[in-house]
C-alpha cells in the first residue's frame, strides 16, 4: 500500500485530497486552545462555537449539528438515524454509498437499490422507477430514503431546478432525502452553481458538510432536522469520539473568515486552468464535470474506473 | 449536556480523562509535519514510524497495528475482526463493552455473555461457567473470545500470573483474548503491575493501546496477530479515517522519550497521593485499585454507579 | 445430537414439548385443505379464518396478527418490529430471549438489559433499575421495551395486578411492552392465573399464542397494535413462508372447538399431579410452579441450568 | 392482500407455485408418523431418514444437510454460514437474493455486488469484472462468494460446461460458489439439462434443493461441505424448528419413489404445452426459457417488470 503514491513530491500530485496536511490555522487554533479544559463527546465550546457558525451560516438556530470523524461515517449514522431496520435507500451507481464505502450501509443492515444515475445525477424519472420497483411488497424492502451528492462523486452538480424537483418528487412519495455534501464546497463555488447553504438546508432531510476533504484533518459537520437521537448512533458505532473538541475547532477555524468557500475557491481556478489545457491537448473530459474534479495525464491519479470496452478513466483533484 | 462540567475550572476537575487537550509535544508535531503531502488512509509515514516504534518496543517486526479513532471502535472492530456472526465474547458486567460502550458490539450483531466478574477482573472460574452455559446448542450463541481490560475498569490489575492463568485456560478452551488497554499505561506504571507490553504481547490474541486517555487527542492503537484484514471492518464502521495521518503524528509523539509512560507514572503519583488524603479524611475506596482510577469527594466527578442499596460510586481520574 | 433423547419410548419422556407431533386434528385440517388453491405469503383463507377466530377471542377486530414459524422468530420480529436500531430491551437473565435463543436478538443489532429477575419475573424495582442504568447518556443504548414471559420459562405466572402494575410503569417510562406467549396456555388455564387473553391484550403492546407448544406442529401467533410493518421484517429474516397456509391451518384447528385451552387444561391436571408425587417422595421444587413446568426424576429430562454450588435443575413438561 | 388472486379456481390459474397445497403422500406421510416422539431441531429420525436418501442420492456420506423453513431462508443462511462480516456476494441484478428477497442479505451485514446478467445467468466476464472492481482496497468489501441459481429465475439452466467454467474461474479467484436450487427439479429435468445432482455437489461449495416449489409445504434442504455450524446461524435467524420433523417428514416422501423429479416432468411436459401454443398464437418469449417458467396471457399471473418503454413482462409457473 505504501507505494500506492511516491514519496517525491517534486512533481504535481493530483492524486486525491487525503494526501494534504490540515490549513496552517487548523494547527495554530489547536495549539491556542490545547491546555484549556473541555467536556468530551462534543460537549465542548468549540464544537459548540462551530455549530453556532453553521446555524449563523444557515440563518436558524433550530437545526442539530453533530461532527462525525469521516465521510464513510457521516453516511453511514445519516441514514441508520433516520431509517428502520426494514427500509432501504435509493441511490445511483455512482453514489459514493454505493461504490466507494465498502459494505458500511449493508453492515448496518440495510440495502441500497441502486439505480443507473445520469451524470452521476439521480433524475425524477430514475428515482420513480427505482421505487416503483420497491413497491411490491416482500420482494424489496421499502424504501424511504433518497441518496444523493452534490458536487457528485464525478464533479457534477445539482441546480436549484433540479434539487427543487427531487424535494418535491421525495416528499411526494414519502422518501426522505440525504444529500452528501463531502464535496459541497465544490459545488457552491462551481461556476454553474445557484443555491447557497440555505436553500440545501430547505430541501433536504439530512445533509453534511465535509470538512476532511476541505482543509481539515478530519470531520464531517452533520446537519440534522429530525431530532433523530444521532448520538446513540454515534456511540454504537464507535464515532462518538471522547475528545470532540478536536473536530470542534477545526471546524471553527474553517468557517473564520470565510476559509471554507475561500479555500474552495482557489481549488477551481487552478481546476479550470488544468481542465482548458487538457481541452487544448485534444485529450476528452469523461462527465460533464461542473467543479474541481477534472481529468489528467502525466501526473499521479487514481484509477477511477475501467469502462467496459475502452478508455481508462483517472480522477484528478486540485487542492 | 452542556452542563455537565462547570466552564469554571479554578476549582480542580477530576471529571474524567477527555476534558483535556493533548500533550504539546503532539501539537508541535502536527505543526511540523502539516505541509508534507501523505499517502491516505494510514499509509503515511507518520504512522509507519509508530508503528515502528511499537514494534520496536515489543520485539518483534511481525505485528500488524492499526488505529482506530476511539476506545469504542477499537474494541468493536476487535471484536468483528476475529468473531464470525455466530460467536459470543465472555466479559464482566463491569466491562466497557458491557456497560459503558452503548450497544456497538450488539450493533454488530454479536451477544455479550455477561459474568459477575471479581473486583473487575475475570477469574477461571468465573471464564468456566460463562464457557458452559454457551456449551449447550442452540440455546446460548458459541462463546469464542473471552474480553478483559487491564487496568480494569475500575483501576485493579491482572499480575502475570493471572493473566498467564487465563490465556491457558482461553487456549484450553479455544477461546481468544482481547485485552482492552485504554488504561494500559495504568496498568504498566502501576506498583502493582509485574509485566510488560511485551508480556501482555505474548499472552493475547488481540490488544489495543489507549492514545485519547493517554494524551493523545484521539486514536487507540490495535495490535493484532492475525491478518484479520481489520482494514475492511475498519471501512465498513466508518473508522478508515481518509487523513490517517492525525493519528499517526500523536502515538509517534507519545512513543518518542517515553513520553507515553512518563505521562502516567506523573498520573500515578497524584492519584497515589489523594488515595492517602482520602482514607485519611474516612472515605472508603470502593475498589481495590491498584491505579489511577480512585475515588474523592468535592472535586467534580461522574457518578460511576448506584450501588443496589447504598452508597453513591464515584470515579475520579487524575491527569 | 441424535443420541439427546433415547428412541425407546418405552419409558415416559418428559423431555420437552418439541418431542410430540401434532394434534389430529390438525393433521386432518392439512389433508383435508390439501387441494386448495390459495394465496401464499400468509393471505390464504386459512389464516384468515384463524386470524377471526383470534379477533373473536379478543374482542375486537381491529388487531392485526401474524404467524411467524417459531418462538425465536416470534420474539425476533417482535422486537425488530418495534425498535430503532439504537434502542434496547430489558429483560429478566431466566428470559428466553437472554439465555435460550443464541444471539437471535443481537444478530439484528439489539442490546438485551439483562436484569437479575425474581422468581423469574420482573418486578417495578427491577425494571426501574435497568432503566436507570439505561439513562446516562451514551453509556448505554436507549431501553425501550420491557420482554416478559407469561406462563415464565420456569413456570411462574403473573397476577392481573402484577402485569398491571408493569404496564403503567412501562406506560411512565415510555417503554413497550412485549408478552412471550410460548407458554400462554399454561398460564390462561393455571389455577393461579386471573387473566383473560383479552386482559393481556389490552395491557401489552405485542404479544404472541405460542403454537409450536401447544399441540401445532409450528407457528406462533404474533398480535401486534401498532401497524408496524412486520412483513417486511418476516421478509428480511426468512420468516414469511410462502405457503403461510400451514401456519394458517394448524391453528384453526386448534382454535375450533376451544382445543387450545382444552390441551393445556388435561396437561397442567397432569402437572399437579407429577409435582404432588414429587414433593412426596421427598424431591424439591426449584421454582414456585405455577404452570404446568413441574421437576421430576428417572424420567428423560433437560438440564436446564447448573446452579454455581449445588443441585442440578432439571425441567419437565406434560403434554 | 387478499385481492391478490381471485378464489374462484375454475379458471386455470399460473399464478405462481406457492398457491398450491402439498402432494397428497406428505399430508398421509404427515398422519402416519403423527403420534411418534421424536428429538426436535431437525435430529428426529424422518430428518435423518431425507438425509441419508439425498446422500444416497449424491452417492457420498460426508455431506451435511440441514433444513430452513423457505428459499429466503435457505439463501441467508448459505451465505451468513460462510462468509466473514466484512466480505460480499456477486450475483445477476435477477437474481433472487437482489430482487426478491427484501433486505434479507443486507439485514443480515452482508453487501450483494449486482452484476447486469446474461440471461438470468452469470457468465466468466461477469465475474471477473465484478471482482475486479471490488478488488480495489476499502472501496469495496472483499468479494467471496458467487450467487447463481439454476434453473435461474427467469427459466433458463446452466450447462455442465457452463457450470464447471464458473467453477474454475471461482476457485482461482478464491471464490466460494452459492447455487440456489428453488427450481432445481426443473433445471434437472429441464431437456436442456446435462447435469446430475451430484455434478452440481461437485462444483459448489452450498447448494440447497427447493421443497416449497416442489410438493412440500415448505422446507427447503440446504447441502454444504463445510462444517460451517450452520446450526447456530439458525437459531441466531429464527430458522431452527423445534418440531424440525415437519421439514423431515415433507422431503422424506418426496424422495420416495422419485416423486421429486416426476412432479417436475410432468410440469415441464405441461410448460412445454402452453409455450408452443403461445408462440402458434404470434406472442413473443420474453427469456430464451429452458424450464418450466413459461410466460402466457388469459390466466392468472404475476406482472413479472415493467420493462422500462415496452410491453410487460408476466411469469407463469406450470404445477
Amino acid at each position: 500500500m505504501a507505494s500506492r503514491i511516491t514519496r517525491d513530491i517534486t512533481k504535481y500530485s493530483f492524486h486525491d485530497d487525503y494526501s494534504e496536511g490540515a490549513h496552517p490555522n487548523i494547527i495554530e487554533a489547536l495549539a491556542q486552545t490545547n491546555r484549556s479544559q473541555q467536556s468530551g463527546y462534543g460537549d465542548d465550546e468549540y464544537s459548540e462555537d462551530t455549530r453556532q457558525a453553521i446555524r449563523d451560516l444557515i440563518g436558524t438556530d433550530k437545526i442539530i449539528i453533530y461532527f462525525a470523524p469521516g465521510g464513510t461515517g457521516a453516511n453511514l449514522l445519516s441514514v441508520a438515524s433516520h431509517l428502520q431496520p426494514h427500509e432501504a435507500v435509493i441511490a445511483a451507481e455512482s453514489g459514493h454509498i454505493v461504490s466507494k464505502e465498502g459494505s458500511a450501509i449493508e453492515a448496518s443492515g440495510y440495502k441500497i437499490i441502486a439505480a443507473p444515475g445520469a451524470n452521476g445525477k439521480l433524475t425524477l424519472d430514475i428515482i420513480q422507477l427505482a421505487f416503483g420497483r420497491s413497491a411490491e411488497f416482500a420482494f424489496q424492502p421499502k424504501a424511504k430514503m433518497v441518496f444523493i451528492s452534490n458536487a457528485t462523486e464525478i464533479g457534477t452538480v445539482y441546480t436549484k431546478g433540479e434539487l427543487e424537483a427531487v424535494t418535491a418528487l421525495c416528499k411526494n412519495l414519502r422518501l426522505l432525502l440525504l444529500l452528501d455534501g463531502a464535496r459541497i464546497d465544490a459545488d457552491l463555488t462551481s461556476s454553474k452553481n445557484d443555491m447557497s447553504l440555505i436553500d440545501i438546508y430547505n430541501r433536504t432531510d439530512v445533509f453534511w458538510i465535509g470538512g476532511t476533504k476541505n482543509g481539515a484533518l478530519l470531520g464531517e459537520a452533520v446537519i440534522i432536522k429530525d431530532p433523530a437521537e444521532l448520538r446513540y448512533h454515534m456511540k454504537q458505532r464507535g464515532a462518538l469520539l471522547a475528545k470532540g473538541r478536536v473536530l470542534g475547532i477545526k471546524f471553527r477555524t474553517l468557517f473564520q473568515d470565510d476559509l471554507f468557500f475561500n479555500l474552495e475557491r482557489s481549488s477551481n481556478i487552478v481546476a479550470a486552468e488544468i481542465s482548458s489545457c487538457l481541452l487544448a491537448l485534444g485529450y476528452k473530459l469523461w462527465a460533464e464535470t461542473d467543479s474541481n474534479q477534472e481529468l489528467q495525464k502525466e501526473l499521479e491519479f487514481f484509477i477511477w474506473e475501467h469502462l467496459q470496452d475502452g478508455p481508462l478513466v483517472v480522477r484528478l483533484v486540485a487542492s
